[in-house]
């Protein structure tokens, strides 16, 4: 999919899409690089998509080569170099548009915020090309901003208004291991939070943003990160907050820090996630609800928060190995993340909601963020970049093998069952060939290729996932037998939810993972009042939606009944996405036709047997407009 | 209640209460009149409020004799006459606010909405009082009115923004007998909806309004209101202009009006009406919504939108005597329009939604529009004083002895079941003493006074009602033996839903007339999503809802369980509405405690035995803040 996306974001970015209003992105740098006139077009952080953008690039190169692709971002890195300032400064906004306003609004202004992307894109290239002049330029920003923010005498104390700095300076102090880059990312996370903040002098938004939601919550700056335990504010905001928390501990094995993570990681992935691994079901201030709010009509679930919970949730199995993360990794990955995007790779979604009646979409006023179908770009284009950078990042998420930092578990853990290959040792010169289809049929070989060497690895035992077995040379060493969810007793056996193999491989060992992938229901803690009455429909880590245009109108007037006569349908036969599989089941339908023009009635609703499909969440919506549904009705 | 509710009203306009913010309302008009200084102050239709409460006290004076009540108009009508202009006009916003903005934001300024209802509280001051100063106050600005509005040369081609002064100039016709006044009002009625309309060109509200639901369909001026067939836009506009459109229609006997009429009604009692009898799902616009489109959380649902849709069931059943209007009338007066008020009368809701989650609605922002409790009064305070004039008008829509319009139907029809008495004959002098209690247990008795008469009375029977039956003199002449709704069969034998019995009253005469009232599950139509695989509870004409207070939190955890084992409880005994029931019934919940920390997963929620209560949904929010819902789940 790749190799559809990076070219045609580059085109929409450079304003080349026919039907797309301009995005003005790398016209910006063309404006602040003194090589065309003009004025600034697009949002005030209009820069980081072409960071984001350069980051997703370098992730494609990394896949396969491609001249035109590095010329491309070569081009680009020219005319970062041109527009830069003397001092190192880089944001076409303020250059262009609002100079002399340089750090006049952290709190909204997305500075520090464009600044980071720009970063992750400059130590991406670096890392997969060797070529460090984008790099050097960054840094140079950087150490300007090192000038400038800090504690001390005559430095501002800010911090960003919108975390993404501090993942891209840790990223920085990894591929420089320079510490001045981990204390100014320290200062961002530890400064965070102090009272007063500066945050609430800071310009802002308009009058029309002067309410609670704006607040500094929004921020999550009401108290120090180390004492927050609720998520609050805008989803993205702490996504990218939490994650940075994350590398933060973990560089330092600050036992603080990670207790308010895991007080977070349990009240976002306990009280305040869709089942498709979204979050923040608020749209005003693109922010979390209260517990158990989770409206599927209404919700925000923006994919770039589906996203930042990925990057979080990579960052806890890096801080401790548990499988409870990589599950939901995995279901945010399979579910709300690549929700924002069509199988073309050409259209996304902002939001993404979990249930969608299009006449009530389009005539409600509270529900006009939410997108009947995926659109080509949008005016705030953070998600499109963001899809592209993760879907071209994959492999960082699917294993992990820590050393050299005493801080982290050691071992190579497999967190994602993907397809390819997976190497360890000083150069990779060991490894596995990984063959199967795990979304299919939950079936995935790993072959050891290499010299005779010693290696713990570990298998994530998915929880959704009660009968599943591990067979080493063909020979079942491991397995649960639950019928529903994770075999507990078997769950004993394993290292917080992953299976070990440590010995001496040797090449031509094979190790067979096999998880039972079959439909089933799940449902929600009834304090979820949105999805009382109803059942989910899930297939692996996959969920499911019924979509009019296999089962007509009104999708709430289907029940499902029980849970047997399922079959399963492949692409190929009935027009769904690779691999994946539809699910047709019988159920029953409640005849609106039947009741004439009554509106209410004492007679229940008269009922039809029909039988009901269902397709993978993340795919709907690629067929035309219609309703969506992924909670059913269920007796 | 009325007791409570008018004086407390007239402190409220006088800013004498204690806690409340300062309405203006009365102060603007003694700024107008040269009695005090100061700024104009509240909303720009403040003058409506006191319209309203004038009109209001006068029913009450029908009531009962009270001089200090009569002394209080008169000090009004002293001052109204005051801050009149030489000219006539009279509206204190643009007197003393607006000074040559006069007649320039009629679609959102109110000024002849304003003029409407001082004209009714005019009127029906004479009419109960004899005394006319105030409504030849009304009258002179009537007449301002007709020689700046029209369609001749020089005049303004305008109608109301909110229509309210059409009704108003029907009840003057109706009292002057005067031509010129309906004509002015069937001018207004049949210019609504030309096109291009002046609507457009006016200046309206703010930016923030200039989108979609504030455009000619919120005004139902997007085309001429004969070929209206759907109810759009606001709905309390909507309600008041079907309303006046029926006055026209049952004067004149205009067929293209009622055609119309006919199908907005089964549009709004078919597809956008709540089971309160609420209307206008819509906060933004406070408007209709698409059809089916019932959100019980969400409802806007104001209660002056109920009270206008049964000024408009009383003016449908006046054009034609259908029981379907009067089973409508009664469905939103004794739940919809009600729960505007608390049960002490100083306590008022706006907004009257079918569910009530308090954190949620604390927290959401698209839920601003809902209030968790009655508050004491609101900054635009349209509602209070217009539950105020309906009560205090309350027999005004018991019965109707139609005489001297060919247009309509003979008879006295009997619509709703209420204790008192009813007269007829030129001067009223004969009549029935009714007595009973149709709420408590559905029977009443019509006792004959007065000299031998004939005359057809004809009797509602309530479609909620299966098994009824009316006795003459101790003797059952008529029944129903329906185990649910309406005995089909019974109602062949009826007139529309009336049953009628015409003979020679005789001194002494007695009339039973019993309905079965007993608790009943109420199902929606399946397009209404919202209400998927649920249930609601009546009893008689009386919708109930689940209270926090009685069931604990979480009311989307109980599922309604079959129809044996329900008990009443009276308030003597339970500490609810005078008169009505409580009712007790099994049920089930699911157990939260016993999922953990999970917010998904794989087994159905656990299930505890318990007895739910409900009580009367008007009365709700009497004890405290919680939950509460209408809709409960069902299986």
């Amino acid at each position: 999919m790749c190799g559809e996306i990076i070219p045609y974001q580059y085109k929409v970015l450079n304003d080349e899409v026919e039907g797309i209003p301009p995005s003005h992105a790398i016209g910006n740098f063309q404006l602040a690089a003194g090589e065309e006139e003009g004025i600034y077009g697009g949002m005030l952080f209009q820069d980081s998509d072409v960071g984001k953008w350069i980051e997703a690039a370098s992730y494609a190169l990394d896949w396969e080569k491609n001249p035109l692709l590095e010329e491309q971002i070569d081009g680009l890195v020219c005319l970062m170099k041109k527009a830069q300032g003397e001092d190192g400064y880089l944001n076409t906004y303020y250059t262009c548009k609002k100079p002399g306003e340089r750090f006049t609004n952290i709190a909204h202004g997305h500075e520090l915020y464009c600044a980071g992307h720009l970063l992750e894109g400059a130590v991406a290239y670096a890392k997969v090309t060797g070529k460090e002049e984008f790099l050097h330029i960054m840094i140079k920003y950087i150490e300007l901003l090192r000038e400038k923010i800090g504690a001390g005498q005559g430095q501002m104390r800010i911090y960003p208004g919108h975390p993404e700095l501090e993942m891209a300076l840790y990223k920085l102090y990894q591929y420089t291991k320079e510490e001045k880059y981990l204390d100014f990312m320290e200062y961002f996370i530890k400064e965070r939070g102090s009272q007063p903040s500066f945050l609430e002098k800071d310009s802002g938004f308009g009058e029309q943003f002067k309410d609670k939601w704006f607040g500094l919550t929004y921020h999550q700056a009401h108290r120090p990160v180390a004492e927050q335990r609720e998520a609050v504010g805008h989803a993205v905001r702490a996504m990218y907050l939490y994650a940075a928390m994350a590398d933060l501990a973990g560089e330092k094995g600050d036992e603080q820090l990670k207790q308010s993570l895991r007080a977070l990681w349990d009240d976002v992935t306990g009280k305040k996630m869709y089942l498709t691994g979204a979050v923040g079901s608020e749209a005003h201030g693109e922010s979390f609800g209260t517990a158990y709010d989770l409206p599927n009509d209404r919700a925000y679930a923006e994919t770039c928060a589906s996203i930042g919970l990925i990057f979080w949730a990579k960052r806890m199995l890096r801080l401790e190995k548990d499988s409870r993360y990589g599950d939901v990794l995995e279901q945010a990955l399979y579910n709300g993340a690549i929700s924002g995007i069509s199988e073309d790779g050409k259209k996304y979604f902002y939001v993404n909601p979990l249930m969608m009646l299009p006449e009530e979409a389009e005539a409600r006023y509270d529900l006009q963020h939410v997108s009947k179908e995926r659109t080509s770009w949008f005016g705030c284009a953070c998600c499109p970049p963001n899809v592209a950078r993760l879907i071209a990042s994959l492999k960082d998420y699917i294993y992990e093998d820590n050393e050299g930092n005493e801080n982290l578990e050691k071992g190579l853990y497999i967190h994602l069952y993907v397809e390819g290959e997976m190497r360890f040792g000083r150069n990779g010169e060991s490894g596995f060939a990984v063959e199967g289809d795990y979304i299919k049929n939950g079936r995935i070989r790993y072959t050891y290729k290499g010299k005779t060497a010693e290696k713990a690895i570990y298998f994530r035992i998915p929880s959704w996932c009660g009968r599943w077995e591990i067979r080493l040379n063909d020979e079942r060493i491991m397995g649960g037998e639950a019928d529903g969810e994770r075999d507990e007793e078997a769950a004993k056996r394993l290292k917080k939810g992953y299976a070990a193999i440590n010995r001496q491989w040797q090449e031509g060992d094979t190790v067979d993972v096999a998880f039972e992938i079959k439909p089933r229901l799940v449902f929600a803690n009834p304090k979820v009042w949105a999805d009382a009455g109803r059942c989910a429909l899930m297939r692996g880590p996959v969920v499911y939606c019924l979509e009019e245009k296999d089962n007509g109108k009104n999708l709430n007037a289907i029940v499902v009944k029980g849970k047997e006569g399922w079959t399963l349908g492949w692409r190929e036969e009935q027009g769904y996405l690779d691999g994946e599989a539809a699910i047709s089941f019988p159920a029953e339908r409640e005849d609106a036709e039947e009741w004439g023009n009554a509106l209410y009635r004492y007679k229940k609703s008269a009922r039809k047997e029909i039988k009901a499909v269902a397709i993978p969440y993340h795919s709907w919506g690629n067929r035309g407009c219609g309703e969506m549904a992924v909670w059913m009705r269920v007796e």
